[in-house]
């Protein structure tokens, strides 16, 4: 097992150690890692003192790897696609582990593009995506028709992602917590202002933007307005598919649910701050009701704000810390964190067992990042 | 004294009423009535288990007899110039009596047109309000932005109407509350389900939408959905007046007040619930921004749906209810609730004491509506 810390170094008796694993941060990524360990026999303490409050509380729980496929992030989408393939059955496993129905739904995403200009751009994307390789179908607009006649008749074309398929984060952490808890986790419900006040023998910070203050690592809030719609009378709403599109160049998805809720997102904002505004709202209903129009007759139930942890090249921060034994980083995940908590805990969880990371951790190391006066 | 019912008919001996004047309603109606019948020395009880939770709590507070004055409305329209004549006195009357700030402004109201078929629109009943002798006074654009440099470059025109006023009518019904109980009157905080249930001389059915079920009347709900803005920064908003404005013929007022919140009102939907729908936000969002560009940049603190309660003739339900001896009505002021409360409270509280309706009351007694089954 890899360990570090005053408490791997021998020599000074500290007594005995309660905790083996000490996992900084209960959002999705944090308590994936924490149940995995405890899965694999360890002694695991999660530290968080408002479990699951971030990120994926306003997260709408997109498994796109291939919508998600952005030109220059090669390395990036292998990993999405990694663990968008291990999402079945860490769904199915996790279900069943907790009891909770996760809101897994396999129904595929469509990507439509508003005008001409729109769908240009989402073709430029497209063909790159088909160039990975990765299942994305151009659809002529009948064949999108008969997939959503909700879409606007002004919707000028699209695709399909048949394998991108969908989560309800909030439920994710309900199960992930559940799941934990039974595996015999131990919740601190503290707030962890440094690591020295975290008594483990490895630590994982998984603690989104808050990595920051207390790794020095290059995380930086990225803000996110995102809104909550519910259909009129009760029932699911009239489509089916995960749309995401480009209505007169403003991006925008919309998820539905089962309970007939559709999450609208999301805005990308290069702020620290939580507040919900007039534009953001406005552009987000905007868009979303030019793609489908009887959004209009929806309730707007929520509108809330929340900060991803984005890094300087996008991807995540997944491996130990250099220069600080026994402490691992897990956070960075950006707009990508629900899709990729199970390969994160996975390979994680691998590296805390055996000591050795998996070579497909190589490219998301933290030493990746040149130092800076803030790394500690 | 105006008396009736069951009590003052002698004969039975119910012994000693407690209670001369049973107000059915805590919003501003009611509970200005109870508070001048408290200052005529009357014994007042009002009756509502939710105090102040209806209409009042989403309305914007706009008081403008002038820019409300509609065609074919002649009669309305005196009462609203009466009551706003009122509500100098009456604000400084109530903010003594209470210490509570009414947030009563006075800078007036611009009314302006988003584009020519806008400005086309405001035009016409311009005349018409000046051909009753209101005060509303052209600007030319370069005026208009003199007075507010907010206004968006697009729009094309505008008038100022220097007598509409604002108060804010959350702090009015907190005045009014602690104004009332100053004055003695007393709160009892439970549900009238039915009139009978009140035991008192004269009953005043204050009850908004509510009064429908109690009475009978005409009084039907009309849907109005508002946002609540916050100016960035913790500083008020960029402009002083009351913006009402016509954006792509999309009706809306912007009201700012010292806290740095706008108030973006309203729509009129024909509609019983009280759900914010997706279309409502977005049509004030759209058109509060093409007015005020720098809202967008605005927090989005609240949104909100209430029930005007809307009558026939748009005009309020004020007197005696006939065959209903002792039971007055106050309700049905729709759109003008806040700005009618001084006139409605001083003529009903004169009728209460002398018996006598003043003529000013002539055209809105319940008596005008055809009878219906409803009728009980």
């Amino acid at each position: 097992m890899l360990t570090g810390g005053p408490s791997s170094t021998g020599g000074v008796n500290r007594g005995p150690l309660l905790t083996e694993v000490g996992v900084v941060g209960a959002g999705p990524v944090g308590l994936a890692i924490a149940w995995r360990c405890a899965q694999r026999g360890l002694r695991v303490a999660v530290h968080d003192d408002r479990p699951g409050s971030g990120a994926s509380q306003v997260a709408a729980g997109m498994l796109a790897p291939v919508a998600e496929a952005y030109f220059g992030e090669r390395e990036l989408t292998a990993l999405l696609v990694d663990s968008a393939a291990r999402w079945p059955g860490f769904a199915a496993e996790l279900a069943g582990a907790s009891g909770v129905d996760l809101g897994y739904r396999t129904e595929g995403t469509l990507v439509v593009g508003l005008t001409a200009d729109d769908l240009a751009e989402a073709g430029r994307l497209w063909s790159y995506q088909r160039g990975l390789g990765l299942p994305i179908t151009p659809l002529r607009p009948s064949a999108l028709r008969d997939r959503e006649p909700a879409l606007a008749t002004r919707v000028r074309g699209g695709a399909v992602a048949p394998g991108d398929h969908q989560v309800d984060p909030r439920r994710l952490v309900t199960a992930l917590r559940v799941a934990a808890e039974r595996a015999g986790v131990v919740f601190r419900p503290a707030r962890v202002g440094a690591l020295s006040e975290v008594d483990a023998r490895v630590m994982v910070v998984a603690a989104g933007c808050g990595a920051a203050a207390l790794t020095g690592l290059p995380v930086r809030p990225v803000k996110g307005q995102v809104l909550r719609l519910r259909a009129p009378g009760g029932g699911p709403p009239g489509f089916r598919h995960v749309i995401r599109g480009y209505a007169d160049g403003e991006p925008v998805y919309l998820v539905p649910r089962d309970s007939g809720e559709v999450v609208v997102g999301a805005t990308v904002e290069e702020r620290a701050d939580t507040e919900v505004t007039a534009d953001g709202v406005l552009r987000l209903l905007r868009a979303a009701v030019e793609l489908v129009p009887e959004l209009t007759e929806y309730e707007l139930v929520e509108a809330a704000a929340g900060l991803r942890p984005g890094t300087p090249d996008n991807a995540p921060v997944l491996g130990a810390l250099p220069g600080r034994p026994g402490v691992l980083a897990a956070t960075g995940h950006h707009r990508h964190g629900i899709v990729l908590t199970p390969v994160t805990a996975d390979l994680l969880t691998d590296l805390i067992v055996t000591g050795e990371p998996d070579p497909a951790l190589a490219p998301f190391t933290p030493d990746r990042f040149p130092k800076e006066p803030l790394w500690n």
